[in-house]
């Protein structure tokens, strides 16, 4: 079916209506009615060709709740009617052993990323949720509960996940200290799901204005990460810091704030390596580790979580008219704390 | 009482005869008569001022296997004749949160080391095992099974319990993939406990004269880690990896090697930081970890698992006159793969 989507044509240009072919719906597929879609800052960096990795014309989008059209004869999981969310991947190989562990974003053959990327066939080329209606197989479609806030819950696909992963890797619980870094669309959703985990949580952030807002999202605490003396203050404090800074930055000094066994763990991307010491980690048995995204069952697992504790995203809901606006507006951290497209826009 | 021992009264001296005075034994002391010290690369390091923190003079020695000869009135761990072994610390505080879960050697008043360090008075200096006899608090000593081979236990209480500590903290088991980086006294260690609990291990070393001790020792696979491609080959390979590495070297290029949730664990301490990248950790959610020596729980646990499993270290028995030549030669990686000192010869 022809569908109307949002797009970028080529790195230098802003992005504009444009129209798409979804593929009709096999077996196992569904065709989703896209109701809200996030703004993801990754969209921003793929659509200007900032990865190396861009292919045009590019429609972004990979923070997508909808409500399923059509199913194929051989689905079991969804029928008309039923919610469905979709997040950064549309498809894997289903046979390498991370997709056998429900761990499909470390597919060996490479996960079909739901936009700038190609279906399994490796031709296809795939197209996110900047657009009215999307097909997908329906492994990779998630049950949204109904008791969700389904324009803050589009953002949980991508930041929810992306924050949830780390923080049940490594077995945040009632009373751990927490620390987030970095108040921005991922930020905000790890504070989130930290606090309603029962951790403690300290908001570290070089924008003393945000502390109010932190906490209001839930920490306990806040430090600047730039004030002289407030991560002494901090020294082998955190069972957990989940950094969600994607500019550069040193992860040595914030590897002295973790007690023993603690995890500094990456989920924001800076750009350059940064200079770590063997004695930081050596001391305390410290860990630094990444974390991406999340598998399709970890997925399901957060949506769930976030509709028993009521979370969702701060977000601002905008037409799809001012999308240009809106990264422009990212681009100077001018959200709080994700915008959220009404998908309704795309059509006209 | 007065005991010979050998130490370095200066940080340009050779190691020579010296005399000492233990304490008398107190309620809850322990008067080991030493049978055998091993030499950790640690003993050079501290007995040259090579990392700033040297007292002299100095008796060296943190692995120690001795002969249990007096016993205070309330010990309740040991018996006069019992075989006993004393690792890196000789006391800590045993009321901090560490101290409370076993893990004694991130006290947050700081261990008294086994030398180079003082009693928890802060005053009294500790000595080490490089002497015939030692008194220690029984909590800080280990019951040592009397089936183990002892002038080759003697490294399990430094070397041992460095590499066995992150093979249990990173949950090791049959069948896992583990590589080991570095065949020195920590290394050969490493390879012995991780083919013990059933990993198929690869040793990556730039000696390819060691290839056939790697597998002599239990490794099934070797790898040149200067060769080219050796690494390409690995790549996302490894569950674990035990990094034995002393030498700067890039932490990097080795994190590719390691499959989904992989941890590359620092136990050498490289004297320079590296750089490392976001991308190679948030790729298969991979982790760089440090770990230091084990608490006495974990270390006693080590030593009952090396009875059950028939493990000791390879080593060369030296007497006490021989010390400064061992130390010449560990410095030119001549040695397979342990110096131990037959502690008799402390005496003459």
């Amino acid at each position: 079916m022809n569908v109307h989507a949002w797009a970028a044509t080529a790195a230098n240009q802003p992005l504009a209506p444009f129209q798409i072919t979804r593929r009709e719906v096999g077996a196992k597929d569904v065709q989703l009615e896209i109701l809200y879609s996030g703004i993801c800052h990754s969209d921003i960096h793929q659509a200007r060709g900032e990865w190396g990795n861009s292919k045009f014309p590019m429609v972004p989008g990979h923070e997508i709740i909808g409500r399923v059209l059509k199913v194929g004869a051989n689905v079991t999981k969804f029928k008309v009617g039923d919610l469905a969310g979709v997040g950064c991947m549309v498809d894997s190989c289903r046979t390498c052993s991370p997709c056998g562990t429900g761990e499909e974003q470390f597919c060996e053959a490479q996960p079909a990323w739901t936009y700038n990327s190609t279906e399994m066939d490796r031709t296809t080329p795939t197209y996110g949720g900047y657009s009215t209606h999307v097909v997908v197989t329906e492994h990779f479609a998630l049950k949204v509960p109904a008791s969700l806030d389904l324009k803050t819950a589009a953002p949980l696909l991508c930041a929810g996940i992306t924050t949830y992963s780390p923080l049940r890797q490594w077995n945040c619980k009632p009373g751990d200290k927490v620390a987030v870094m970095g108040l921005g669309g991922l930020g905000h959703m790890a504070v989130k799901l930290a606090a309603a985990m029962g951790a403690e949580v300290t908001v570290l952030s070089s924008s003393k204005a945000k502390e109010a807002d932190a906490k209001r999202l839930g920490a306990a605490d806040f430090a600047s990460s730039t004030e002289k003396g407030s991560l002494k203050r901090l020294k082998n404090r955190f069972n957990l810091i989940i950094d969600c800074v994607s500019a550069d930055h040193d992860f040595d000094q914030y590897l002295g704030t973790l007690a023993p066994f603690g995890a500094l763990v990456l989920v924001g991307a800076p750009p350059k390596p940064s200079q770590v010491s063997s004695f930081a980690l050596i001391n305390n048995n410290r860990r630094l580790a990444g974390s991406s995204i999340g598998g399709i069952r970890q997925t399901q697992e957060m949506l769930d979580f976030c509709a028993e504790k009521k979370l969702g995203a701060d977000i601002e809901l905008i037409a799809a008219k001012d999308i240009n606006v809106a990264y422009e507006r990212m681009l100077k951290n001018d959200v709080r704390y994700r915008f959220v497209i009404d998908a309704k826009t795309f059509a006209t």
